[in-house]
């Protein structure tokens, strides 16, 4: 029965992720690992239990996304490390939303880090198709004018990516709040989802402390994976701080117990 | 030095807060009392300390309002029931927004209460200006067609009003969610506000148990002013909460000893 495990094909493998073909046509595994990069790859390393609290964490604010109707790739959590997704045609845009400024932004435009920008900005970056993983590129800031000439977004899918965009940053800012973190900014990835005749513009990648700066309210803590690039130490108790605030933290022994290449649970539950 | 404080000018007086002239031009001080009311006054009552709670809860959600934002009429607290609030031309339409089916709009609609609605519903209502205190008819709910008929609001203010609600709802569904209450549906009232030439929209009235309906996420208690109207007791307790989980609730001891009828700590305070 390994061999038959073995057979599942993997689609796509990323820094912090592989995807796998799925159990029925449309679907995909999205499996989250514990490795971890920043800075486009040029720091690299590994914090245990990291995938776990991310498969968790994306889950929760992917479900809570799709009941106040906005629409993501998220169907359901398969098991610690595995959840089942649609399959979309992933727009090479990165969607970047700032409410404070922090990191290269700050650097770049002068301001000191944990400046209060005077209002939300939206910013994307072309995601580079072959970027050399061996001495990777950062991806270029871009306009909706690049966006249009080049045919990676159409205007309407542009207006729909920024229209979620928008509405995940108040409902995030919210939630986040509510549990005394403040969202500095986030990452997102949308992607092209075929519904009959009509395509649909659905977020896609994840949400986690992996792509969101969560910082404190209280005492202005970071709580993400600056964590690791700013070698603050104590990575994982950040993301399982985030965990537990947001009432999801998988007991602690299964975390430790979880192989990272352990997919046998994902298919117990599909043979069930 | 009575007679100073009796000079200020009453503007309006509502069912739950009384309106004075303000300090400077284009403002007014909004006095939040402790009676309620409810199904349009047919039924009255008095919750001690219910005007502290939400003069306190109404100051901390529209100052997040106004930082992402969504502007509102809120300047800042002058003490334990005044706030000082910008001048606006009111217009005459409650909007309420529904996430779960409850009251009479489950009711009417023979929906169980707690029914998930499949998305969001935004209502319209007209505040009926002459609405006789001693035997109140409910206002109307009305549709864009009346709205820009009778020329209450026009359809840009109609589409500020529409877009302001569905941002609130995002950004309030988020922060309730994180502190363990679902938003159910909520009341709002917007202004009018002249800015040079130009007129702004901003949300007016309050942010309160009184004019939300809040349920506890794990318990489905009403933590709302639905304790009051469907007697289950313990209305203060579930203001309190409220304020407590937000981070926001003033000392016990000051809510017992501040009287309905004290006005003199905001005048205190201006003529420091």
């Amino acid at each position: 029965m390994i061999f038959h495990i073995n057979r599942r094909r993997r689609i796509f493998e990323g820094k912090g992720k592989v995807l796998f073909e799925g159990p029925e046509p449309g679907t995909l595994v999205q499996y989250f690992k514990d490795d971890t990069t920043a800075r486009g790859s040029q720091k690299k390393g590994t914090v245990t239990g990291k995938g776990v609290l991310n498969n968790s964490i994306s889950e929760f604010l992917m479900s809570r996304l799709n009941e106040i109707g906005v629409p993501t790739h998220f169907m359901r959590r398969l098991n610690m490390r595995e959840q089942l997704v649609r399959q979309v045609e992933i727009i090479p845009i990165e969607v970047v939303v700032r409410n404070v400024a922090a990191g290269n932004f700050a650097r770049s435009h002068r301001l000191k880090e944990g400046t209060l920008l005077p209002r939300s900005i939206v910013e994307f970056y072309y995601k580079l198709p072959d970027n050399d993983k061996a001495s990777p590129q950062e991806n270029p800031m871009v306009t909706d004018e690049h966006i249009t000439a080049f045919g990676w977004a159409n205007p309407y899918e542009l207006d729909e990516m920024m229209a979620h965009a928008l509405r995940i940053n108040d409902y995030m800012s919210g939630l986040f709040l509510g549990i005394g973190l403040r969202l500095v900014d986030f990452r997102l990835e949308f992607g092209r989802l075929w519904d009959h005749e009509d395509i649909r513009i659905v977020l896609a990648d994840e949400l986690s402390p992996d792509n969101c700066r969560l910082w404190d309210i209280h005492t202005n803590e970071k709580m993400d994976k600056d964590r690791f690039f700013e070698d603050l130490g104590k990575v994982e108790e950040a993301y399982q701080e985030v965990a537990r605030r947001l009432g999801i933290l998988p007991p602690t022994a299964q975390i430790q117990e979880d192989g990272a290449e352990n997919i046998t649970a994902f298919q117990e539950k599909e043979e069930k």
